[in-house]
């Protein structure tokens, strides 16, 4: 089954917003088995929309667009696709009566460009808007004159704004193409992995895989800062065998690498493991700047394990609020495996956590010497057991920086509550 | 002229990521006065790459790629664009060096299937990849044989990671299309605002830019959270003067709510203006677990101007570290008028700095109340002259919570700041 999906809006062109349409529909059909094979995002001008949708109708059993279905004098999907396909547009009371009591409900005037929108082609079906005032649009075209087979496709066509859109989605279009286009058993799974590059991963798990591959597991790798993503897809009767399998095999190999799957995160993980184990941290961060406090305390639940986080930029503030020494401070500099485990051991035990996770580093651009050039970095973290501390050398711009110190800071204290 | 971006990436299609590429080139090349006539994703597979490109270099004068060109097996864009263009690959050594460069650097050992990314199309251009191993790659393809009148266009393939592709982009790509490509005159000038939504920023302004809209002034809202940007385009001989004259007319309009032009950003102008007054400020975060932190120290020299940040989630931390008083809390809540304004001040007196900025809210989804719903929230700020505090309520996702949150506190201490 080929989908494609089209996104008008000039906003989108002149980089003014993200696409999140794509993200969410992709997703959503992807959730189900379904694969998108193209996107395509053109301007709200009439040319270029008629362009794209004629091309996709060629191609495509099943064609979405989003947005141009407004009031305004841009939003004119509708009028060209009527055009497009030879189908004249009427006056669709029920619809109509919907928009005027949906203005009379908010108590106010309908203007008068809104009837507009209760202009429907011939054949379509209404989407209901329980959300905005345009329905969505959904029509067979059979037999299709822009394939060359003339095979049956279906066009749908979406408002823009995501809180109309997103329900409409889930309410009327899944269920129709659900309907019309059953689909084939579909599994996929996402294994988060960290502290390895993107060929070293593959490299590691490739050799084994290969049967499964032959066998039809369909393998993706996405490398992000810090993080390389596996993904594995397999399709048809043994789908949820052939990926369970293929998972195990890279656990097998890749073991502590693999942090979290599908939607979890680094740092939901280290919280659930706190939670779970009733223990609690605090942060002192210097490089990092919060961030590591931040993204842990992005997760619902997070002040339960979280003792306090301290942002210590300072030498004053790293003697004060963690007590690290000065003559530490003096003989070993800021940016030092013993201040690091002065600050860890500080956090610990005057905030009375269970752990506590401390980084130093240098984020640049400036600060850097020769001894330790911008990049260099100590992460420590505080245990009943002892301290770690982990020297490493992220020489990056200073926001990846800062995002590659907190990964590896959260996933040596996910390691240590792993163990 | 015509410009076509090509996104490869199974990722997108399968929801998986959001396509900030999309956003982030379109609105490099709309700042300079290009406009990109049509945006493409299409899976890492060999048929729709191929057909794609081949598609896009029918159309357009420049074609730009993003992903594709890492080391893995799907990462194929190279040889499949060497396959259609009939332009046979070869190792380039500098390109080799380069990449064995970086390893030895990283102090790790170069996996044997990253040496593809060494395979340079004959003709094509290596664009430096300062942050990563794959290079970029740009052709001329003249006589262009995919084109009905044959003229040249211009394909630029760029790696998918996006701290590979920004630098290159700015470094590489830019010159090269501004080179070969030069544009109209044309100014593009973005007012960044926050404190009043995008219908009022609308209808405060348009009335006295009347005269130069119809003299070609090209005016464009974006909302974004806890945001608006005006963006003021004009081209042509008079495009500085016309700009300019309408920054000016909206300064007098909106004046103190303008807080930053063009890539700066509210962080950037905080900590721009703390600097240039030799001022500091202590952070006590409740509700935004260090994201106020976190923003600051994005900004190169933060150091000099924060003393210190505190996260301060739990009761305890708030007393030991802020010296909030306890019959405070057992009267009011920790979410309150009088917890926020002893936040800001123990933090600004406990940590010697100039300002104290304090927040302390409920992000949910937990913890609300019918006194204290989910997005209460009271924002501090503590200076010399004396204590403000505002009380909020920003009913929204965790995440949103937090950042408006954040751009409200940062906002407060730049009006501060710039009265």
């Amino acid at each position: 089954m080929h989908i494609e999906l089209i996104n008008t809006g000039s906003e989108l062109l002149l980089g003014r917003v993200l696409n999140t349409h794509q993200q969410w529909i992709c997703r959503q059909l992807a959730d189900r088995g379904y694969e998108v094979a193209r996107q395509i995002c053109v301007a709200d001008d009439g040319a270029s929309i008629q362009a794209a949708v004629r091309e996709s109708l060629g191609r495509a059993d099943l064609v979405l667009t989003t947005g141009g279905l407004g009031p305004t004098s841009d939003d004119i999907t509708r009028d060209l696709i009527a055009q497009l396909l030879g189908r004249p547009l009427a006056l669709d009371e029920a619809v109509l009566a919907n928009i005027k009591e949906r203005f009379s409900r908010i108590k106010r005037p309908m203007p008068r460009s809104t009837e507009v929108q209760a202009m429907v082609p011939a054949g379509a079906r209404v989407l209901p808007n329980a959300h905005g005032t345009a329905p969505g649009l959904a029509m067979q075209i059979d037999p299709n004159p822009f394939r060359e087979n003339k095979r049956a496709s279906w066009l749908i066509l979406l408002p823009g704004p995501p809180r109309e859109l997103r329900p409409m989605f889930s309410e009327s279009v899944l269920p129709l193409v659900l309907k019309e286009f059953p689909p084939p058993p579909f599994v996929c799974r996402t294994l988060h992995t960290t502290g390895m590059g993107e060929s070293a991963v593959e490299e590691k798990i490739a050799g084994s895989l290969r049967p499964l591959l032959a066998a039809g597991l369909e393998l993706g790798y996405c490398a992000r800062i810090g993080e390389v993503d596996v993904r594995l897809v397999a399709r048809g009767e043994k789908a949820a065998a052939t990926v369970s399998q293929a998972e195990e095999i890279i656990r097998q190999v890749l073991g502590p690498l693999i942090f979290a799957t599908d939607d979890a995160t680094l740092e939901s993980t280290v919280v659930q493991l706190l939670a779970g184990q009733k223990k609690t941290v605090a942060l002192a961060e210097s490089c990092t700047g919060g961030l590591i406090a931040h993204r842990i305390t992005n997760v619902p639940g997070a002040s339960a394990v979280l003792m306090c986080g301290l942002v210590t930029y300072s030498n004053e503030a790293k003697k004060n609020l963690l007590g690290v020494r000065e003559e530490t401070l003096a003989e070993h500099g800021a940016v030092s495996a013993a201040v690091a485990r002065q600050m860890a051991e500080g956090a610990r035990s005057r905030y009375a956590a269970d752990y506590g996770l401390a980084v130093t580093g240098i984020a640049g651009p400036g600060g850097g010497s020769t001894a330790k050039p911008v990049g260099t970095v100590f992460i420590a973290l505080a245990a009943e057991q002892g301290t770690t501390v982990e020297e490493r050398f992220y020489p990056f711009d200073r926001e990846t920086f800062k995002f590659v110190t907190s990964q590896q800071a959260l996933d040596l204290l996910r390691r240590a509550l792993a163990d």
